[in-house]
């Protein structure tokens, strides 16, 4: 599978098989799932935690250590996809529409170059 | 943009194109990235604090919660797509590979039915 | 030691001492300390993730899972200790004071009973 | 209300007021005090988001700033409070029993001056 190759809804399809023949369905609420996102995205970030921002960096040049990272990645997209297949998110149509509303919120001009958040610009 | 038509590459490009037209390659470390995605998903965790499972599930039939719920989802996936194409991570293959070694620690026979964690099967 | 007889500062000394003889000033900046607090207290929420409220009330009950829960509050607890220590926050006083503006938000007439956050009381 | 006087005793009766005049035991089980805690924190890690450590640091000499800070740190020890309070967990018995274990974890000779995890010493 690649990223140039497959659709989202191809990527969903393939989280909701694993998830059926274990018939988890009774045990993915929304709630759950949403703590799943961030317990599985605070494991990514823990590799972080007392580093800086150039160990960071290196560490995708690691290969062993970029593997690590890059399951961390994954764990945290299974449940972010498995949330939007069982309550019907178009996660591409969400990502444009909200998109189109952080445009407004950091209109170039204002936001380039900047690390501000909107509410300061 | 609809999940049964757009490629994970080209939703990385819409990303890429936002942030590089306001020259924050600067600022979206790692470790800066993964506090986004945390961060984000925190904020959809935050609307289901101290509501039952029913309550949660309800948000996604109100049409105004639903919206909300998206744009949060959105918000986490773009942080997500980001760390993806500024550390050249191939979504789709990285989900594949990381579900293989879910299947492994998951026998369906095991998992079939069950909330337990790998560790405890 | 135990909470009837700790005061708070007692607690921070304690976490400053272990900190400092192991020279990690350097590291115990505020970003990273926020990280941890997030980082620790996702491990805690980790055992909960899948789980009902019955089952989650009922790891307490059990000493082994209780001593688990317990060292992930702890080492929550490190961090915010650490954070209030280095960065001269007297917890009391921010605690109180916080509480007061929360006494506003939620005047108990109306948030009595409720599980609504104050904006939608 | 101050660090050096109160105990850690003081603060849990606080919170349990507050909470319990609102008549909040029926929505505080451990699992949504332990996504409380994690959402607070993450209020407060989000202020740290594409800041560099020393714009982070600069924060604590900004007296707005400040309390903005110091008040996502008083939310976040509210949730942890109250689930110590709810669940009977001796915090300053929990923290110094779960330091012990972090001393052998992290002999001072090993990880003296070092950001590194337990696991890579």
């Amino acid at each position: 599978m690649k990223d140039s190759k497959n659709t989202v809804s191809q990527l969903k399809k393939l989280v909701q098989q694993f998830c059926e023949v274990r018939d988890w369905d009774q045990y993915h609420g929304p709630k759950d799932l949403s703590i799943g996102i961030v317990t599985e995205a605070a494991e990514l970030l823990d590799h972080f935690r007392f580093k800086t921002e150039t160990e960071a960096r290196n560490y995708f040049k690691d290969p062993k250590k970029r593997l690590e990272m890059e399951h961390e990645v994954a764990d945290t997209l299974f449940m972010l996809l498995r949330l939007a297949q069982m309550y019907d998110i178009d996660l591409s149509k969400a990502l444009s529409r909200k998109m189109a509303i952080s445009n407004k919120k950091y209109p170039v001009h204002k936001s380039k170059g900047s690390n501000k958040k909107y509410s300061d610009l």
